[in-house]
């Protein structure tokens, strides 16, 4: 799975220019196709939206267009670094919502951090787009501004850095726990980060029936008797840690079954030496995963990491397109937790066919992903009665 | 010039799924090519831009993409009809950003008519944008919004209803005038319309050097004497109207020289036949010319009208693509009133090859017009030293 290190000019010639353009769907080489796309024709087209709003979907591209939107303060693992500079991030997201699901999107980056104003902002624009992929927002500031926003928006609201990574993340463990033949239920989960991928990462995993979670922040196990939690980990202390466990990562991973790492930080090999038999480490912190995957390997029967140069690469890119995709195909006004979950089932049967230990989720180039996931998003939408 | 008429089903399959698309410049088609857009090689760009925030202009397209922005209160003819009904105009001109200067942009349609509220909003938006094209908001709002957006954002700020059909129109002017041997300054030109074509049409013919331009609104000529008068149209009454006329179009265009109808009205040929001789008739409402331009012709020596399907056909699409294009090819952070003066007189260089009464302008699909009008724009705004 190796390949050639990539060359800074490599990468700054491939930004050269920005990597978006926008195109027209049909060309205008002659008079009349002026008539058509602008005035006189065009006119007709609004008038007939002006008396049936309706129209709007069908006539216009708002309907099916995604606008990612971030105010660049938690820009990859580069942290706070302003909307311009998270610019090439939303651009990259845009150019994997069309290469992916073929769906149109705009990177709207925001000059102001104020959670309100984003809101605020994003409901003057309601008219100019179809969902909103929220991207690269810190925590837990991101909880409020997803709370917010899908109260304010008719239309689907994601926070990729939480839901995409819940939703490949809990994917992955099926796939691990088909691999080792066991149940999710009966595992002893880890989850190193309380940030979005992991409170989010928290939550889809409890959704999905496992019992026992606990989740560390810098300063250790989150649990109720810490005190000083903000309210995101109070609920965090509330609802995880059956076994209330106090202490660091020595104390939670001692006898666990799967280690997920989302928080930019290392972990001692002895630790790991610590968990159950047959465990799983997610090490996904990224562009430096938590241990290097040859050293989690010599104790854990599965490992993943985020990097595309080693096996199972656990990438939100095998998520949000088809994500959005199926909410945009079924009319969905929101996303619901079975849509996530209903993700994450398709994406495990999609690497189900060539089931291995480092064959847990599929490759994210695999064109089959999104379109089974759109597929699996879509159904989930209209059981859930989500859909107009 | 006349071409078959174009079906209703012809313009609203033009219309079906809406006419942009946004496409990538570099196709992902293996890891490596991931690997360079996003993650791990995009993290380097923004780290770039974090650290030396011009880098932004090359390793984005934010820089060189429009803004096509409107709250759809005076769309075409069909005046308030909202923002939704008023977005695929709003793609339209995306189209022929691309289609005639090559340049990318995005239609904001705004759930809001307050202008405060649409400047905070484009404040905030800043970074996803290099230029804003402001399209049908209604008079006299656009004139404040257009103020107070170009003091408060640091990029091209135009409202293509004023300043592009002004240059157009001035543009066909000075063609009328070279068919006609004579000197724009001698003139004695009637607006009708006091919105925000009439005005921004006056401002740019009084710089080009008429002496003696009278408008008229609803009420008829606009003068001090009159009472009631908006700030916009004080000033008009200030500046125009020498001669201290009083009364409505016959009291206006007896003996006058140049007729620019600008206001979805109907104009009387008996009106016409008082005009000097050797008159210019601009009839432009859309769809209905003032006057139908065969009985025009009847009085007039040069008559134009915005369709497509009469001679001399005056088209705001002959002057913005290429203004923005010079305005960002020089980096400029502003359009200023020189710009505008040689971008018209770029369009009528392109129309003097085959200068006639019915030739006055170029066809709107000639692609000569932008790289000309953009050319001689970007000189103007490096010797008004707006460059950056």
């Amino acid at each position: 799975m190796s390949q050639a290190q990539v060359s800074d000019d490599e990468i700054f010639g491939g930004h050269e220019g920005g990597k978006l353009s926008v195109t027209t769907t049909r060309p205008i080489t002659q008079a009349r196709d002026l008539s058509i796309a602008y005035t006189p024709g065009v006119a007709k087209v609004s008038r007939a939206i002006a008396e049936d709003a309706a129209l709007a979907k069908r006539y216009t591209w708002a309907d099916r267009l995604v606008a990612v939107v971030s105010d660049g303060t938690a820009v990859l693992g580069l942290g706070d670094i302003g909307p311009s500079a998270s610019l090439p991030v939303m651009e990259g997201k845009s150019v994997l919502f069309k290469t992916f699901a073929g769906l149109d999107s705009i990177p709207l980056v925001l000059d102001t951090t104020d959670v309100d104003e984003i809101v605020e902002t994003l409901v003057r624009l309601r008219p100019s787009f179809g969902a909103v992929n929220l991207e690269d927002v810190s925590a837990p500031r991101c909880f409020e501004l997803e709370d917010k926003l899908k109260a304010a928006l008719d239309c689907p609201v994601m926070h990729d850095d939480q839901h995409g990574t819940a939703i490949v993340v809990l994917a992955a463990l099926r796939g691990a726990n088909m691999v080792l033949d066991r149940a999710i239920a009966d595992q002893r989960v880890v989850i190193s980060g309380a940030g979005a991928a992991g409170v989010a990462c928290t939550r889809i995993l409890q959704a999905a029936g496992v019992g026992d979670v606990t989740v560390l922040d810098s300063k250790g196990i989150v649990h109720a008797g810490r005190g000083g939690l903000n309210p995101i980990k109070e609920q965090l202390a509330e609802t995880t840690n059956a076994a209330g466990l106090r202490g660091g990562l020595a104390e939670a991973l001692e006898g666990a079954d799967v280690f997920i790492g989302l928080s930019s930080s290392t972990i001692d090999e002895s630790l790991l030496a610590t968990m159950a038999g047959d465990s799983v480490v997610f090490a996904l912190s990224n562009p430096d995963p938590e241990v290097h995957p040859d050293v989690a390997a010599k104790y854990a029967s599965v490992v993943a990491t985020g990097r595309s140069d080693f096996p199972n690469q656990i990438n939100n890119v095998l998520a949000f397109p088809g994500v959005f995709k199926g909410a945009l195909d079924s009319g969905a006004r929101s996303i619901t937790e079975n849509m996530k979950l209903a993700a994450a089932d398709a994406i495990a049967s999609v690497a189900a066919d060539k089931l291995a230990a480092d064959h847990i989720v599929p490759s994210p180039l695999d064109p089959r992903v999104a379109a089974e996931v759109a597929a699996a998003v879509a159904k989930a939408a209209e059981s859930d009665g989500v859909t107009v």
